[in-house]
């Protein structure tokens, strides 16, 4: 186990959530210092927006209630590789390090639509500013997951 | 004059309308068949959300209002190229058609900040679905517009 397993762990539960909600089954958590400071899930059906992802329902949060400067010493944790959307939302909210469990194009596997699939740390290249990526964190547990949810989900096109 | 200099056109209002309530200058808007369906304007600051730019804003609108397929026939059109996290939302969406005026190199050189600038050309290369991407349009504008604006603005390091 290492010091990242717990807030995966985490982060596969909140996932669990959001699917248990009528959601897709992605979840994350904002960390400093060991801290949970704030978690969020995907709620793009319920609240009927596609931009609701929960990497940036987290951000939307963070950026309300800390500075850049605070978020550069924070960690968001997300149950699966943030897309291309979320990660340009983690860039200008200035959070400095991402972990992450399933990887982008795993999920692109189990889903069979792939039709977005950024490798985040392709996109961070053209950031100016540092930012860690570390991953994939336990993508076993984050890939059953995955499987057992896609199969029974009736596909809208929209993740 | 061409077909998309009228909404352009409209975007640059946009973007005045939105540094006049104290925010970024940003605008976009949804287009149907030569019809205005809807507008947004950067909302960042006024909002406390680092997510709240004019073409998100514009997506999340959008999306829980009209369905993918009805959205691939519709164009948006913003007065800066997309940047990353926008074009992401954008194929989410299901949007058919993005026409930008300023380039995103463009602002980069204006605001002197240049911290993410991700052609959205280039990321769309990612996606499977076809997007079609007109700009610059009225360049020129749009960069008169950046230049009234940044120099008189504190700078956050928020775009």
């Amino acid at each position: 186990m290492n010091e990242h397993d717990p807030f995966i762990r985490l982060s596969h539960k909140l996932a669990e959530s959001a699917a248990a909600n009528g959601n897709h089954p992605f979840g994350a958590l904002l960390v400093k210092d060991g801290a949970v400071l704030l978690t969020a899930l995907n709620t793009v059906h319920t609240s009927h927006d596609v931009t609701a992802h929960a990497e940036l329902n987290l951000v939307r949060q963070a950026s309300g209630m800390y500075s850049a400067d605070f978020l550069a010493d924070c960690c968001l944790y997300t149950s699966t590789e943030p897309c291309a959307m979320c990660t340009g939302g983690i860039v200008w909210s200035g959070i400095g390090h991402i972990v992450y469990s399933c990887p982008a194009a795993l999920l692109g596997e189990i889903t069979g639509s792939g039709r977005f699939v950024v490798p985040c740390r392709d996109l961070l290249k053209y950031a100016s500013r540092p930012l860690t990526v570390t991953g994939p964190i336990l993508p076993d547990d984050a890939a059953a997951l995955h499987r057992r949810y896609w199969p029974t989900y009736s596909h809208t096109g929209i993740l």
